[in-house]
């Protein structure tokens, strides 16, 4: 497996952005929205020619599955997110060694902030708790 | 900048460094030991031919830094660690656009278990909050 990006959560994904871009992780794409999580994302580059990115979300409104952690902690570090070949495998052999499957593979697809047109390919993505204490995301591409 | 590693903090260095192996995540360094952190640590390659990490960290002792993180969570994500070419000079910038600064650029060197020899290249680190939520750590390799 290889890492796709670290995940963050984030109260204001604009004004996170701006800091980033302060130490040098300029290199960032425009926010899209995925419509199952109910967050707005965007990648931000962090030295490995775009194949590795810090992620940033922000709950898109209060019933975003991510909306406890900002009320929790008020955001911060939250899941790694590993590409595979095929999810659907994969998946089968977490379960199998007993990781708890937080949320099964599901098309993601990434919408602009209007909704009317999809910005990204679409994935197909999964998450899992490897231990308590670490959420994993696995990520297929679209083919 | 460019990604270095992704610094987890475990309570079982040991039996945490199994479960990632589980996962695919096989390329693992044996433990060192850190005497100023007082944390023994490995490092888990994570796809970029051996130069992006997951980082485990095990508190030695009581006296660790990081034995708070084990209270309060019980461990999980903990810092974002980047590598740096001048570690004294984007330190400087960092606190001139007023990050926090959690510990001044210091010599880093990895000791085995037994405290006898070192077993890695001495590195150069500091560290720093982004936010209030995100820790970050710059490392500089030994020259």
């Amino acid at each position: 497996m290889k890492l796709n990006h670290i995940g963050i959560i984030v109260k204001d994904i604009e004004e996170y952005k701006r800091l980033l871009s302060t130490i040098g992780l300029t290199d960032a794409t425009d926010a899209a929205c995925d419509m199952i999580q109910k967050v707005k994302g965007i990648f931000v580059d962090i030295g490995f020619d775009n194949q590795a990115h810090i992620e940033l979300l922000e709950p898109i409104d209060d019933t975003s599955p991510v909306i406890n952690f900002i009320k929790k902690r008020g955001g911060g570090l939250h899941h790694i997110c590993f590409e595979v070949e095929d999810i659907e495998k994969k998946s089968e052999e977490f379960v199998k060694k007993g990781f708890k499957m937080i949320s099964p593979p599901v098309d993601c697809f990434a919408y602009d902030e209007n909704f009317k047109r999809q910005c990204r390919e679409p994935t197909r993505i999964a998450f899992f708790m490897l231990s308590d204490r670490l959420l994993i995301e696995l990520l297929e591409k679209g083919k």
